[in-house]
């Protein structure tokens, strides 16, 4: 691929408010949807183009109410308990059936709890009928001629029983917004053109390409903002190629996104193609993700450049196309739920770009804190897994810790109060965990968060999480994690729940090609290792052993690389960025790799004792204590779980019984 | 139709609380959904059957994170701009891509921007770079083999390109549970068998039979639940035709919604076909609408008898089936937006029974107020209406004025702010205008309450509308509306805008059957009148003309039967149920009647002038001032729009120009 040096440059750019009024005044009116009629029954969230009238009126005609029979009021009155009546049946009195049409002549119906039979010809009152009782009379809930809905309605499913109801088999709506979305990129595959068969799962790579997936991400938010989403296949970063796709289909279509190629790369093209055949209104937001946004027409039609990292994307859409689609349908947009969260650490963020930063949120005790996610605008699990996202103004610097601030929710409030925290150290049985609590029902949502040991002994002391996944070796007496409680926590009422014992090791290549054999290997030149952070387990661990050993850190080749999870560890092994790193068995095997054993440890939960009386605390010990849970631990390898979720006790905590090993 | 006597008499109510327990114990395991494979890219909504690994990992190589050259990190220690250095392209630096490989033996991108290309063969850099500089490494979103999300997971749009990306085409998600909806009842008709063609459309009549419209409102609720509708045909109300309905329907399967026929009537048969081949939990619940709901299993599947009346269906459908579908999908079920609310007047309900009362909700000024709609069953105009339900406890006797309550919003809280409440007489020419607001972007929504003109006034007194709509005769003065806002509203700052001047007169069957020629008539032996409710302006003009004419209005038959519409008025007549009423010229052509001229009145709009700095008050003047309001009003004949939207002035309001005709 020849690499063209000729860039465009950003025009200057807009503030996401900016861009929004432009959005509203310059390209909305662009679009000119239509109608089409269509069948009531197929109607649900589709939006009337005219009022509705009611065609007939509901009910149609006087109709009972209840079953009995239809009387003429008039022919009632007087009667009572002492003088009740018989009525002639089929002259005085009809039997009707709830609506059933109250026959010519009669007025009012009396229940049939309240009719004597006396034989097939007489039936007996015994209370007066006041006129229209238990009738329902013509129009008692729609009026012929009376305007039902008006134009710009979304049709609720409550709507179908009212469309019909009044005579309506068909009703005429807007046309859906066709939205065209263009996929570019030379390095992008068709998800079905990637091979699985061709590669090993388990080494996890493939030889070149990036599954192209953004198109089908906004086919899916385009069809639940009630637009008519049409994918067109890859088209290679080529202007011509490009424009050719753009000339050949804007005419059908109401807008026109083009992913990627909107940036200010040598190979995009957008905004010179759009410059050519209309006019470009924006390029380039002061927002974060997102900033590579194109705002323009292409002849008559909107044209939006949609960033290519995924993350990007989906800011660029829900903050300036979603609105373009309400607007051409005319509903009003409705704000996400909003809730006040605490930021669990300072936040900084760029002066000068509004920032759209994902965030976990938990509810611990009577608060809801918000841990930030990753910021990577390439991180699509940055969205996967947030339960909100917090817009940090273009004007501020960011925020501070225990600075309340409101988020957005992207999901149900409910879902976050039956939600478990967990902060420490990540395990891969706490997946399994996560996966058996969702079984419960109401579901229990598990969060974990990946801080290390250490960390999840400060996120207790903070008040910032249920519950804390700790490996902690004391150096001093070579006993776990109480030593590090008693130090940390005093004071703290908790309880500290077996989890498993695992596997540390040192993980390497398959066949082990560098012959790593001990801890010592890793001074060799011929090394390169990878580590955990510092306050983790596993490093704690590490440095422990290298210091028994005697060996210099300094000396370690890569000593300085920190990763923050097992699998991201031997994630760096399998791709070559490493030859070795200090993690557990389950790592290793999932991605295939080699694994010498170095220590047994323990991974415990403390758990603050208020916890306990937290229902879904409960159901995390059920979870625990179920075979369930240890069958497929074990299946894993690399753990014991004899004494798995065993309440273990330290005489430095509480005056019982001692648990704690030697 | 033969009518069987024998009748079912409901068990022993069980209270919704009872109800829902029975349902989440009894009914929800019997459901078992299996799975489904199905394409990624088909999959939003649906729910994952069993947890998720990353096939591959996301990027699945280390690739450019921007445009530039790929170079070794280790090879540009050292360059500063003072010390700048040249590499060899394709040799010690590659030209890559944001998204492609970075080549072997490279661990670092320099930026496009920052590299001077000497010639074809050399470019130039001033900075060093370090490891892994703009580059994406394998894995930095997901890790091959690592859980990305768990069983019972509800995919959104996002999670489709986190699913695509980590290598999956396809996924296993739960089978959508299928409802079979069966309607039942011999009163009912196919919408489509309702030939709207035999029958004049303006008399607002056909010959007889209920149109099914509850199976499609059912059906619309199920899929948005997740659920797969299957709607049979309506089947008669024969016990042996419902049962074998069943029987040849119920193996494929989840779940039987049979709707009418589990009430107490003669022709309910649900209870015994239920029981005669399984087991009834509850039948008749202890909540209104929705007291006849039948809770039981058909052999092996669960049933729900719902309650043949629109709104009874509904709130069966929603506190009882929603549930099941949710719990069976393993779903946290959500719940509706809240917002407190005041009651505009006194709402008494019955002790014992949970209601669920429909609320037209309005806010004006800082407060929101909810006004109750009608509350019979059979009114799904009371559901389609509403923004909001009222949940009165079994325990309470109903909710006084002013007494703040919290209810379940139906509708975005953003339509709220943005609706002009009205109160007061109602006029043709308003629902004009509602679909005019409607328009405007973002639409402006109206509530327009009916409570007559006097009732207007007292709302705007109460601070509880935007506006009233009036036309009050002051019988000393002959003067329109003035002399009430002069008694009635002292001391507040008000306009009065000029809507209409329109035609009251007699309305009377097409061709005026009975001659009827003046009000005089109204006194004969063989007219039946309708009236309007006390405080209607229409009302007022009626007994200041009567009075006029010495006319003693305890001679006029049917008096005392009041409509509160000028349409439910017309319907009245349409249908026979009176021969003649005061109203408006447009109801009187909308139904196909004839009209007798009486008198020519003002109807104005009363508004406060605090309204007037609201954007969207300030949107309906600008709507009432247009032609396209004048001109459609104009058409609809018996208006005089010659000086509507004018501010009309009083002497006593203000002390300006007097623009009161006498």
């Amino acid at each position: 691929m020849a690499l063209k040096m000729k860039r465009t440059v950003y025009l200057k750019k807009k503030t996401l408010a900016e861009a929004r009024t432009i959005v509203s005044t310059k390209l909305a009116h662009l679009i000119h949807l239509g109608t089409e009629t269509i069948p009531v029954i197929h109607s649900l969230g589709r939006v009337t183009a005219e009022p509705i009238f009611a065609k007939i009126s509901s009910p149609s005609f006087h109709c009972a109410a209840m079953d009995g029979i239809a009387v003429k009021a008039e022919s009632t009155y007087g009667v009572t308990e002492e003088s009740p009546k018989s009525l002639l049946i089929n002259k005085e009195a009809f039997f009707v059936n709830t609506g059933n049409p109250i026959p010519q002549g009669m007025d009012a119906v009396i229940m049939i709890e309240d009719v004597h039979l006396v034989d097939s010809q007489l039936a007996e009152i015994r209370n007066a009928a006041y006129p229209w009782q238990h009738v329902r009379a013509i129009g008692e809930d729609m009026i012929a001629t009376e305007m039902v809905f008006p134009e710009n309605h979304k049709i609720t499913a409550y709507d179908l029983g009212a469309l019909l109801a009044c005579g309506h088999q068909e009703v005429k709506v807007k046309r859906k917004p066709r939205v065209l979305i263009i996929p570019t990129g030379s390095e992008l595959v068709e998800p079905e053109q990637t091979n699985l068969n061709q590669f090993n799962s388990r080494s996890g790579t493939i030889p070149s390409g990036i599954i192209e997936s953004n198109s089908y991400v906004l086919s899916g938010l385009i069809w639940e903002d009630g637009g008519d989403p049409i994918r067109h296949p890859i088209v290679e970063d080529d202007p011509f190629k490009i424009k050719e796709t753009i000339l050949s289909n804007y005419a059908g279509v109401d807008l026109i996104l083009i992913i990627a190629g909107s940036s200010a790369g040598s190979e995009d093209y957008t905004r010179s193609i759009i410059e050519e055949s209309g006019e470009v209104f924006v390029h380039g937001i002061s927002m974060m993700p997102g900033k590579p946004t194109l705002i323009g027409r292409f002849k008559d039609r909107p044209v939006i450049g949609i960033p290519g990292y995924p993350v990007s994307a989906i800011i660029s859409y829900e903050t300036l196309v979603r609105p373009i689609l309400y607007q051409s349908l005319h509903l009003t947009r409705t704000e996400r739920p909003k809730i006040k969260v605490i930021p669990t650490r300072k936040i900084p963020s760029k002066l000068g770009t509004e920032e759209f930063l994902r965030v976990k949120v938990g509810k611990v005790g009577e608060k809801f804190f918000a841990t930030p996610l990753p910021r990577g605008s390439g991180v699509i699990t940055s969205l996967t897994k947030a339960d909100g996202i917090i817009r940090i103004p273009a004007l501020s610097e960011g925020l501070d810790e225990n600075e309340e601030i409101e988020i957005e929710l992207l999901k149900p409030v409910e879902e976050i109060f039956n939600t478990v925290v967990l902060a420490g150290s990540h395990d891969l049985s706490l997946d399994i965990l996560a996966n058996l609590l969702g079984r419960f029902y109401p579901p229990i949502y598990f969060s974990s968060h990946p801080v290390g040991s250490l960390g999840g002994i400060l996120a207790i002391k903070n008040g910032i999480c249920h519950m804390a996944g700790v490996h902690l070796l004391d150096p001093e007496t070579g006993e776990y994690n109480f030593p590090y409680i008693r130090n940390y926590l005093k004071g703290i009422d908790l309880k500290v729940i077996h989890l498993v014992y695992r596997e540390q090791g040192l993980i390497v290549q398959k066949q082990n090609p560098k012959k790593i054999k001990r801890l010592e290997d890793l001074l060799r030149k011929d090394i390169t290792f990878i580590n955990r952070q510092k306050g983790s387990g596993t490093r704690i661990l590490l440095d422990h052993t290298l210091k028994t050993l005697s060996l210099d850190s300094t000396q370690i080749q890569g000593y300085e690389n920190e990763e923050y999870t097992h699998m991201a560890l031997a994630s760096g092994i399998a791709s070559g960025r490493a030859d070795v790193g200090l993690g557990i068995l389950p790592a290793a095997q999932a991605m295939n790799l080699d694994f010498i054993p170095v220590a047994k440890e323990r991974y415990d939960l403390v758990i603050p004792s208020i916890y306990f009386e937290d229902e879904k605390i409960r159901k995390v010990l059920e979870a625990i204590r179920s075979d369930d849970f240890k069958e497929t631990v074990q299946r894993m390898g690399g753990y014991d779980i004899s004494r798995t979720g065993e309440e273990l006790f330290n005489c430095g905590i509480r005056n019982v019984d001692c648990g704690t090993e030697k």
